[in-house]
């Protein structure tokens, strides 16, 4: 693959922005590379223009940009550099920037696939509303209500009726977001298979279940009609209200998520720095 | 104690009520004992009328019955009927409320004490909102929210940041209703302390703490003025947003709520049973 | 495949063994099919000799013959008939054993494959020790040490040091038995994938991981040369102690455990039945 | 109090101690302060022959000393201090030793009280076992068997049989020690309760659970009598196989232990440094 053309995707009111993108697009520009910032496109736009992306910034942009390069369909990837205390996902370090790109640049790049979800959410006289996520699609009770309680069924089979504060769908990349503190495991990205963690279960026997990526999970609230209990949010960026008779089914999603990898950083050296593993 | 007057409140929708109350009704006045029912009084009215109180029902009704004895300042015992399965806080089955009754009027009857919490919230140039509660005082956040952040203190001093879906400061009694589900531990309600359990905490250490019911927990939102992202509930009935600036400050209440036990029963037994201690 | 003969293997202990066997065995003769039970052969011996294995009692009695399959290097399924409470791996009722039997007869079985390890102990001067198990390798301490220090590998790549009682390397299969108690989660048995659970974790965030089956991991005490403070066991039915500079390599065997699938009964039924799911 | 003797307890291996020692004797001698070393006397004696203890070194130097002073039934102080990482115990640093004790012969210093527990076993025709704990009573498992049974009741009330690979009795000090790596609770040393831990239970339902201090357990194994499958031991420093028909009752001791309180350090503190409650 060539790389012509990168984006440069800022996470908001990150300091120093602009000299960082100035820096980079000139040293872009210096080995024949155009580079296309907010200021040219926006974030919607960027993924049908590039070959690759590039976030300055959290996890959280990344997610976002995730997110558009699903709904664009592009299958192109993201090289993620985190300020400030080491992501999950923008694991390349600023230092590492030049280091990593010159590699990308000269084909000698490492890539992670990470599995996505695909979410389609069922309303009866509507549209389904479809969303790209890469870690978690969330049920979840709202502040006032005191439980929640979920339908859950897998590739058909009915599981199980989950009375809790709340359900995580989680791919194993967002295993080690929301679902970890859910008390959900460590899921291996390179583990073919989805994590079902339900959030304070009244039934104490109700333990995270990893099932595999290519089971189909359905999940309906069993809310009275006129109530707004219930919430599905997708990657804990946007979401809405369930009502009586909605289904939202979820699956691994047609394409995956590739991400430039760190030149010298394992995944467990990742999980021991994120999680003091080292220490107590 | 004489046992002159016995106030008489319902679940709602509870099958065969009226049934229950007159015939209970009728019991009693053959002992010289008035009943009061929802018919004569409000459930706000009948703590100021009565002795004793009979709740026929569920724990939430024993809960709101529990809060207006608090608000009224009265120090009279409830005697709480469960049907269908068995409560934590309604313990004595349908079989045994009249047994249960008359060791009552018999001065036979044994009481459990159970801690109550007071807690005040404040917010600049308002007057501060005051609520007894039997069970547990929960911060949380709302469904479309991540996460929320509290600072918390107790008695003074600093205890930690919590970053959470939220944070219950349970009584021994609340112990295990919601702090169970969260990972909190069980604690007998004889022990004179407060559980202080983080909901789903992103930091993996931040782990149920048990304190000394003299303690004094206050707890700030940490959030930006205009948001609505934090939560106070009240055993679960009632609750607002919590706005920047705003305190809430949980302790022990000054009164104590007086149950009629159950005649024989323990409660390792309840515990066994309502949790299958004894299965797998 | 042509079922000719059929080895017959019973629970230590089980009432009313000698009736099942003669029962089953003329059952068999009937249809042409030879049975040979523990009196006419070893349990070493049956799986050399046989086309399929009944096992008449608990998941303990399976797992000592899926080893002795493996140790045969044999290809044959297992039958698993519980007496008593349902089993995770033993899950076809006793009256269900005719029509299961019958449809293994004709063909028309359903089978589950079922993961297992490997597992290599290697020692200086000392020719490796290797073992084959279906549910899992245990590291665990002494009633009397305090705590035990192991270093972990995956493929290549240093994990941690876990300072813990214990690490269970358990499969899928084996997720439901020590590793649910030990906190880890249910991985469902169509997941290719092992999950590390440490045991009572010293660091709080040291928590069960889930990693792909094609790893290899090696685990290594961290203990002074003269103590027997570590123990590795299989299955939790043998097992010795580890000396300083000991390695255990554990990935997946070659071979998979073929079990009769019980004619109408998901793998969720059984969760749910074992786990108490639909209750509180 | 006044202080004339003060004993001098060093960590095994503690690099540098025979100067720390000299240099504390003169220091003491100075201000009219005889010290006792353990070379003077041994660990058993000093308790008999000062009015304080010093311990340079970890917790479980400290630990044992606070068993010799309750086996010598003496009431006095311990000053713990700690080199490396703080302590739980030994909360004072090196450069914290001479204002501290300053304090204390001034009569200046704070000090915490720490309710110690008291552990009797008694086993038929012989007599009782008696040990004084600061931390916790453990029962356990051997490396070898699968799992134990315990017969647990309170004050005389049947608890439940725990299927587990043991049980932990924790004092509020023992609650950040092993209890808290079985997923017991932080319990403040200012509450008056014990814990009862499950490590691994079984049955997924048996939390942990505090009880008042004033409350009697008595465990009981569940053991074929033949063999040496559950161990107690006594602050993990020594202990010994149960047998058939052994009952061991835990209680709160009599005496407390007294620490010499860090001059400017809170509880929380501790815990904030020691959980890295701050971090993620």
């Amino acid at each position: 693959m060539t790389i012509r053309r990168i984006g440069i995707v800022v996470k908001e009111g990150l300091p120093g922005a602009p000299d960082y993108v100035s820096k980079l697009t000139a040293w872009l520009r210096d080995r024949g590379v155009e580079a296309i910032s907010e200021q040219e496109a926006s974030r919607e736009q960027i993924p049908n223009e590039v070959d690759l992306v590039i976030v300055l910034g959290g996890d959280g942009t990344l997610l976002s940009m995730a997110d558009r390069i699903g709904q664009a369909g592009r299958d192109i990837p993201i090289l993620g550099v985190n300020f400030g205390s080491l992501g999950f996902l923008t694991e390349i370090r600023i230092d590492e920037l030049y280091p990593s790109l010159e590699a990308v640049l000269n084909g000698e790049a490492h890539f992670d696939e990470r599995l996505m979800l695909r979410a389609e959410a069922t309303r009866a006289g509507q549209p389904p509303d479809a969303r790209i996520v890469l870690n978690d699609v969330v049920f979840t009770k709202t502040a006032l209500s005191r439980m929640i309680e979920l339908s859950v069924s897998v590739s058909g089979s009915f599981v199980t009726r989950v009375k809790a504060d709340g359900l995580i769908i989680a791919s194993p990349t967002g295993s080690t977001a929301y679902n970890l503190a859910a008390g959900g495991p460590i899921v291996h990205p390179v583990v073919d298979a989805l994590v079902l963690t339900p959030i304070a279960p009244h039934t104490l026997t109700n333990r995270p279940i990893v099932i595999p990526a290519s089971a189909i999970v359905e999940v309906q609230p069993l809310v009275e009609s006129e109530t707004d209990d219930v919430f599905v949010t997708y990657d804990g960026q946007t979401g809405y209200a369930l009502h009586q008779g909605d289904v939202v089914r979820v699956e691994r999603a047609k394409q995956a998520l590739r991400l430039v990898k760190a030149p010298a950083r394992s995944y467990f050296e990742v999980l021991r720095e994120k999680l003091k593993w080292g220490e107590r």
